[in-house]
């Protein structure tokens, strides 16, 4: 038996970071694949405050939240690194994280996923939680600096999710004409190997969410 | 001129968690007080993303948002880490900071701050809340360990100012007869030196909160 674990879904742009983060680190895991609709005993008993994936087990202690997890895996498996070394960069990494999964994310979901008024706000809101991000990457090769590291797979939401959620819900906000820079960048990341190999199938993942948002 | 500048509010328990934290360190720091309804020049240009206190400024370099300030600070001056060593606990230390502060404080605040419906469903959640929190705290000395250390510092808001809160609007939600663990242990940290002489006045903080929101 594995001694490590994750619990999550394979079209979850969070569980996916926890999962990039160990195949950076070489770190051989269990994928438990989790129905959201019907959670498994074994999630609510490692995440019994949020019963949410992704959950990280190892030597049978559970750990939650992606963030949480990423470092937790980087300090556990020392070698080759995802966060900066600097402690201002790391700080910087990490509030760019949380701006992500906090500010933009939100936004983000109920720009594409509602409609009408509720929508068009939303837009609005992102729309310039975009520049801010565009202004933030600038003459950045990569998100986090020269490299690709912790910020830039937890920013995979931005760069993969979000224009896969674009194209299936023909909403076009994220575009090169308008955010030049986050494309660019976007384009570099996704063409890095660990990056592209761990990435779910666009088709496969156009028919989930159309299941699961169907109106 | 030193070095570290903190842009804070004397009353706020997120700027007290950074100054408590650099005084824990021995770092000497010059503190700014900032008036939230006419917000300085130099608040708004190292912390032009969300515009809020506390910001750390270390050599001309901004840090913002209390918890990554505290990393920040722990990564910086070694000396007496306020983390635990071990990748676990960490990871645990941040998984019940961020419950304090993206989950209880919120209702805590909705909870004290407002009135009637509105308030009454906050007390409920809040009441659940803390049921988990005495959970968690369970025959540990501290919340975060034998020791006190970032987490204490973080619940320090469980331990000072929702009681102080409490008082001022005479609702009593946290108390002995119901969260026996929790005021144990908040007796304990509030107990303890460096908390205590960095704990803001009550009666000032009193003064404070009524001129804020009275209605």
């Amino acid at each position: 038996m594995k001694k490590v674990k994750v619990f999550g879904v394979w079209a979850s742009p969070y569980s996916g970071r926890v999962e990039i983060a160990l195949k950076w680190k070489g770190v051989e895991y269990e994928f438990v694949e989790e129905d959201l609709q019907n959670k498994s005993e074994e999630l609510l008993k490692y995440n019994p405050i949020y019963k949410k994936i992704p959950v990280l087990v190892h030597n049978e202690k559970a750990v939650a939240e992606s963030l949480i997890i990423m470092e937790y895996i980087d300090e556990t498996w020392k070698a080759d690194p995802i966060f900066p070394k600097d402690p201002y960069e790391r700080a910087q990494a990490r509030f760019w994280a949380n701006f992500i999964d906090d500010n933009l994310m939100p936004s983000a979901r109920t720009a594409l996923l509602s409609t009408g008024e509720e929508s068009e706000k939303a837009i609005t809101e992102l729309e310039q939680l975009f520049k801010v991000v565009e202004n933030e990457i600038k003459e950045k090769k990569f998100f986090g600096g020269n490299n690709i590291g912790f910020l830039d797979i937890v920013a995979l939401v931005v760069a993969f999710w979000i224009p896969c959620m674009q194209e299936f819900t023909a909403k076009n906000i994220l575009t090169k004409e308008k955010y030049q820079l986050i494309c660019i960048w976007s384009e570099k990341l996704l063409g890095c190997s660990i990056i592209k190999q761990n990435l779910p199938d666009k088709e496969k993942l156009r028919e989930f969410y159309q299941t699961r948002f169907a109106h």
